[in-house]
């Protein structure tokens, strides 16, 4: 019987790999590295060669296989092509999960969809929203990623932009133009980029004392103020939560999640986090939605290896 | 073989039925009064009992039912059950596809939604969304309502409140309260009402002159004023516009549809609608989100019972 799975991340510097047995357990992890020549296209002869090694190492054959899931950084649509391209990888438009296939040559099941996505399945499968099957996965990192899963299911939408949770307007009033050439989007404000915007902003606004002056303004040097009660970096965090809260209350509005998990680096502050989000999410959320709860993320930097196998393993 | 459903919409006045074909054609269609009486205790049991003799009448037996979907007031779960009652008919929480299944006491199957999501349903059976499977409907009259259908399938989220879109907040400095208790939800801007604040909140800025001045403010006179080239009428429809297209586009960036259905007593106004929400809705939806298409519902207040006849024929 089919007992393992692998789960592949395609990232811009390096390849996550996973190996999986069917109860969602890790039994092996590496990397190799992404060799973006000539339009990425060693990525997955390279990502194929290194399952091939792993399943001869492992005395694995295609029998005891369910399959191969990989998530890689741009719109997956639910046939599993990559619509855009990846620019990161250098890739255009193609067939990810079939050509992954090809490349394997087994008669094994292959799954692909967009990284942010994927990692959300792996955080409902075996991390901070395990035992939910309706969830948002909130990664708050360079930017604000989303992954939204319906039932148990990726919501992948028509353009795979389904769960683009980062690119909600969320102000009228912004003279910066965001990465998705909007301006005022989520993703300005909630990510790690975006603290560190409001933060320089409000430390240009007058000189009120506070310890983020003259050091390194990160989201990570911001959450530290915080906890040490600096009133300036206090501010800083009522900011990012007002427009994150308004925003999920929004996502929520719209697919009523049982949970929301937070991940990225800026999650790297912890519980606190909530405590700035939740106000302006409570006020803003509908009636019964109100009720939804938060999370952190955590599976880390692994989400997408494990939702990966999810694919195919769930 | 199975070839016939019934499609039921409860309303607060009135029940609406409707017996369809499998091939999505309505072959019959009436009305019963909603008889709210000790907690609407009749509603179900005049359902069943119209319906039977609807069968007599046809000479249509169970076997040559696929069977009935209800659509009501309310929050209703995938599961067919009504989490917090329908206010408007008086009724509690309860199983609403058991006990019609019970009532009806046939061996069919029944199935129950929200009614605006299964509006959402019949339109893209047989309206203004056929051909597509991931649509938002958007239902513009007394409230703003929405119903989101993702490949096909209504999204009901957890509390039956998926695309609840009327209470995405969408602005900081409303005083007023909403139907729902939040302040600024986009239906104090986008429905029939929402129109008339806007219109009446216009007209006592200034005294600029409007044909709209001494007459009755509704949404049907505000569009009739802007079809008459009325510049205060303009500017009241490009508020709403800005609202709605602002509102339809944090959506898209979370279930990124094919197309926007828009219903209710305010569409009736036409395309000019599609004039004011397309450019706030272009500039603040996200990149490949921007193409979605806007198209009027067709089924008129028909939409429920088409769409609670898809909820089984599906």
């Amino acid at each position: 019987m089919s007992k393992y799975a692998f789960g592949v991340d395609v990232g811009g510097t390096t390849v996550k790999l996973g190996l999986f047995n069917d109860e969602g357990q890790v039994l092996d992890k590496w990397e190799i590295p992404t060799v973006k020549d000539n339009g990425g296209e060693k990525v997955l002869p390279d990502i194929a060669a290194s399952i091939k090694n792993k399943m001869q190492e492992k005395n694995i054959t295609a029998a005891d296989l369910v399959g191969v899931g990989i998530g890689a950084p741009g719109a997956v649509n639910a046939d599993g092509f990559m619509v855009n391209g990846a620019v990161n990888i250098g890739w255009g438009s193609f067939d990810l999960a079939e050509t992954l296939k090809k490349e394997l040559d087994l008669d094994v099941t292959v799954k692909a969809g967009n990284d942010a996505n994927v990692a959300a399945l792996g955080e409902m499968w075996q991390g901070g929203g395990k035992g939910y099957s309706n969830l948002v996965a909130v990664t708050l990192g360079t930017g604000v990623g989303g992954g939204i899963i319906i039932d148990g299911r990726i919501l992948t939408g028509t353009n795979g932009a389904g769960g683009e949770i980062g690119h909600i307007h969320i102000e009228d009033n912004e003279t910066e133009v965001c990465g998705c050439k909007n301006k005022g989007c989520l993703e300005q404000y909630a990510s790690a980029t975006g603290i560190t915007r409001l933060a320089n902003r409000r430390l240009a606004k007058d000189d009120a004392p506070s310890i983020l002056r003259g050091g390194e303004i990160s989201a990570k040097t911001v959450f530290d103020a915080v906890k040490a009660g600096d009133k300036v970096a206090i501010e800083i965090a009522e900011q990012f939560g007002e427009y994150l809260g308004k925003g999920l209350a929004a996502v929520a509005s719209v697919v009523d999640p049982q949970i929301f998990v937070i991940g990225g680096g800026v999650s790297k502050a912890g519980d606190i986090l909530f405590k700035y989000i939740e106000p302006s999410y409570k006020r803003c959320a509908f009636g019964p939605c109100k009720q939804a709860k938060f999370a952190l993320a955590k599976l880390g930097n692994d989400a997408g290896i494990y939702g990966a196998a999810a694919l195919v393993l769930k």
